[in-house]
């Protein structure tokens, strides 16, 4: 991501510096001795000096590489995390379904990210998509090309990592826009619709947005910034399951006389469990975004994300003590995976003060935002809009309010980074684009997703029968179920 | 693994172009201009090419010390996903035996690898076996001695890293081997019978298979390939637990006038979890087994395993679909895992589109594999030997159909990879040396095996008595259970 | 930690030669154009040589960035281990409780260290506690400052990493220290006291310790050393834990007219899994503990880590067995925690025959450890104090006794590690000066832990009612269950 995060060539200053030195010395003859001289000590510099310019070339590509698949390992353990929070968060009877989704999600979405995907999002095509590239046949861009570097074509080539190392990392974010749509559908949505549903998502709709603003397109030129992903994945994640959760309907009994009853989930173990996993991810998920491992970017990123997790965290945990009386395990989770969302954007942009500011209010307003996707009858079985719509939406507009400006940290300048945040003492303009690119993201997922949804509905069917939502879907989707046996065995 | 992959020495090819440029200027007396000139240039040059060589010596060691901890670390993981996988599909009365083993198999396998397996397998000596470098008492050949490597002796000096780090990556393997058969004995097995044929396994046989294929043996010289253990870790673990399942005999009930009756495991969440830790861990299964941070050797490779198991996965849903008329959840995981076996031979010699259909068939095969142990009566109850056995046969079988043959990777050689396969336009004579592989070391685990469970069966006792099966090994052989109170407490 | 451990400025012998081999050039004329038969040669050299001695400066950095960040993601993984053992060995009325605890205490501790602890730990300050570098404030002093190091002041300039990536591992520790309070005070401490204690002890008293030992304090001046943090994590989580319990009391109904009635957790499945995450974190916290991407230095501590917590594993493991009749699960993994603690201190300064000795002898003692604080009527429903007090005291000592002495090992020398130990053929002085920290530190947190928990229990309360405690503090402190309709659902 951030593919705007483009390193300057590394070294190349004092390259430069050493070529201009050199350049005034190859004409006039008489100059060689001089040349000799002048050689001793620039020799002698390159010597004492080489520390500090080395770090190029294959050795930074080394190093990157390792950076990123250890990045893309964690957030390929997200799938875990995910995995582990929603199926917690719902019903036993429902358990294996949610299982089944969220593995073999991960499988699905890494043959269609492979063969069209990757394609649409990062290879060769126009300001709308990618058009060449697919199953990896692209051109391995590595290291990067420099200068033939001009923000449509090749969009990743300012990455020096191996193509296949480029693919591994966007894989896992593809993955988790998939998965944030199966928790918000959980419990009544069919398995099939869900199945063919996450194919398209990731093989048309999330790599069409992700080649705006990350490939090349028009909200990467217009200036809209998304450092690691609060709109690209949270919130086309988020409207995806919005769209579907809307179109299929509540849970029977979740709303009844215009009152709302929650349903609480079977295992808050697993599911705190799956939030600790989730953390952990993200430090792969935003530290990794730079595809390079660039000391104090990836540092400062990681505290970052850290700092607003904990404020979230904390912030949903005294919320919900505040509001419901109790501290809610669950609104901890939420509040600190909101955090984490929101932070999302902005991570490599601001300060750790403002990440602190962006977790803690994410935590404050996740305890209520469920609340207001129940005024509208959105049932959202693991408070999945509330955490990366909500988040994502916020993480973006944060990006515009919080920046510290160009020129602050080493990796940030103006053809990286926004222009200086609102209250940061910049102008309005960054947080109009960071609007209007969620708006343009929005509608398009949203149309997308209505549209595909629709076409599931009656093609394959996209909600369990009633008698089957009672029975539970392991059962009549899998005709299997989570824990057979649990307390004793009657086998034998 | 593959150690065979010896690293061209780093940057040799450029420096020798740098000193032949420098040696014809070395001679007269009037070049000496000249010279300076030409330093003008190459100094430059020098520094700013000097990233292209520079990596190697400790900047090596450094980055692929980092690569292969790390990917130990993701293989150690490996030991909670195989106790969350084998206790998720067994009952719940023998959850504590299925934990315990998988715990307590790591800490011995430590111990025995440490003082006897490591020497076996890697020490020097001779085509059979290493018979030096007991208790990492060997020598530290890191880094690299280059020319002294002679295929049979210091099996692993073609890697740079030191040898602690050497041994840290192995050790996870020898772990991986010893934990595939706790599964397949489970809810029969006595304690104590699976804790002396770990350390016997680990100790002897597994190093000795390792020895031939990776230290220097007799396989290796023949050019049998397996890049990271198909054969030497999952058909070892794999033949080592057939006979102890065969010899131990099935649970009682299991199979009963001539019909199958399977019994469900009891948590299909931490069973899913496991097999999500599992992919994980492969990852650095794979990925780590170059024992080198080779950019593009270890993005493809990883790149490469993912899509195997996502194509397992899919493969194993599918099937199941079809052949069952459910989604199973557990033809899902089992369909991930045995695509993740098979590519695990071939994952550095074959292309994407290869691995895929490699996964793809395994996915298929897993399914009717169960049923084929079942009419042997080979009792099973976690599908260890459709994954590792069938998987570890089809996944060596791979590399002789599938490899890309030499030059076509950069860190693919004649020297260090295998020829051309079958499929990809090369001859027969892969698959036949294969093939051989295969049945030497099946035939020689098998007859150890064979020799150890029988050997306990008089001397310890290998099998529970059926009043402790029906009352679970939990209680029998543990005094403990898994889930106390789990429903609400009576104490207090 | 270990801010002893001061790397020799890497490279600088040979820039030295090189500078000295030129400087003698630059003065007379006529050498011009020996210079130049020099730079010829010379320039060769520098291009075949340069890999030697490049791994300094920007590469370094790199290196050991990626190395702490990686380590500290294991670490951080631990609060998932923390949460499932502590919560998997504890009963499920009080599951949420649990936690909900291992989650915010996280949250908590990243805002609090962020804020103090991290500047009274390693700021610029006094022999007793740092004063500057609060929020974040310092300087960053990397990469290192070198000559200007004095023991006292700028704590952490020995290491070149960024100062976020060096907090982000310490925050890490802290996080450790809290976490370990947690269990010895569940199921009848109030969620209110824990909270408030947890900011305490991480906003002061781990920091002071922490600065006393690794953060130029006095303790560091006489001598002591604890490498990764026996004493400095696992002594002061343990006191703090102990007088924490001993203050709110056992559990009801748990001693009963002078007899122990041991109360059995109710999910060892994820407890396990907690085990086998801590094992897996301990790599980080020991391996990364150096700071440094030191290959020969990381290697050996993770081995030796490995080897101790395995020979733990297997100690506590037979001596269960032959104490109890049976090999006890809880054991096994008590057995391998003590292990990993008791070679925390010294892992960078013992070979790895000691470590199994000193992860053997943990392992015994851990069994009869819980007696000794049953005749106490110290309450320790998951056996912290067991695993953290006891393997602190005996890994901290264990350096007096075992280390091999300074220049055996490469990154171990007089100024960076302790004298050899006594059974090394070392003297008495090192064992005193263990103990004399032990006592110190112990003196300190015991009176610090004391107070707060004294003043808590004034303030807010530190025990719920009985009521509460027999109804379970999930529903008394929560209003939540953590496995509601877990075997069939009552809803809809």
């Amino acid at each position: 991501m951030s593919r705007n995060l483009k390193p300057k060539p590394p070294g190349q200053p004092r390259h430069r510096r050493a070529s201009r030195r050199w350049s005034m010395l190859k004409k006039p003859i008489y100059l060689y001795l001089t040349a000799a001289i002048l050689l001793v000590w620039s020799s002698a510099a390159v010597a004492q000096e080489a520390p500090a310019s080395v770090f190029s070339g294959e050795a930074k590509v080394v190093a990157d590489t390792i950076w990123v698949l250890f990045a893309a390992s964690l957030v390929f353990f997200m799938n875990a995390g995910f995995a582990m929070l929603e199926t917690g968060l719902c019903r036993s009877k429902n358990a294996v379904n949610l299982l089944a989704k969220n593995l073999i999600v991960f499988g699905l979405v890494s043959l269609a990210y492979w063969a069209v995907g990757f394609g649409i999002m990062f290879g060769d095509g126009n300001e709308f998509m990618g058009t060449t590239g697919f199953f990896l046949g692209g051109n391995d861009n590595s290291p990067a090309i420099g200068e033939a570097y001009d923000g449509v074509f090749s969009a990743l080539n300012w990455a020096g990592i191996p193509l296949n190392a480029k693919f591994f990392y966007q894989l896992m974010f593809a993955g988790t826009a998939a998965t944030i749509v199966s928790g918000a559908i959980a419990e009544r949505a069919r398995f099939v619709g869900f199945f063919i549903f996450s194919i398209l998502l990731t093989s048309i709709c999330y790599p069409m947005v992700g080649h705006w603003v990350w490939g090349g397109g028009f909200l990467q030129k217009m200036g809209f910034y998304d450092f690691a992903g609060s709109t690209v994945v949270h919130m086309v994640g988020g409207w995806a399951a919005l769209v579907g959760a809307a179109l299929i309907g509540p849970r029977t009994a979740r709303y009844f006389e215009g009152k709302s009853y929650p349903i609480p989930g079977h295992n808050l173990s697993i599911a705190t469990l799956g939030g600790l996993i989730l953390w952990l991810g993200w430090f792969g998920f935003n530290g990794g975004s730079t595809m390079a491992a660039d000391p104090a970017a990836i540092s400062h990123i990681i505290v970052i994300t850290n700092l607003a997790g904990a404020a979230g965290g904390v912030a949903g945990t005294i919320t919900a003590w505040i509001y419901f009386g109790k501290p809610d395990l669950t609104m901890t989770i939420n509040g600190m995976l909101i955090g984490l969302v929101s932070i999302t954007a902005g991570c490599a942009f601001v300060t750790s003060g403002s990440a602190v500011l962006i977790g803690f209010v994410g935590g404050i307003v996740v305890v209520f935002a469920v609340d207001v996707f129940d005024n509208f009858k959105i049932d959202d079985p693991v408070g999945a809009l509330s955490v990366h719509m909500v988040g994502g939406f916020w993480g973006t507009l944060a990006v515009g309010l919080f920046s510290v400006g160009p020129e602050k940290f080493s990796w940030y300048t103006a053809d990286s980074g926004p222009a200086m945040g609102l209250l940061s003492g910049g102008s309005f303009s960054q947080v109009g684009i960071q609007l209007l690119g969620l708006a343009i993201v929005s509608g398009f997922t949203v149309a997308f997703s209505y549209i595909v949804w629709t076409a599931l509905k009656y093609l394959s069917g996209i909600r369990v029968t009633l008698e089957d939502e009672k029975l539970g879907l392991d059962l009549s989707e899998h005709a299997m179920e989570a824990y057979p046996g649990f307390l004793g065995d009657e086998h034998l």
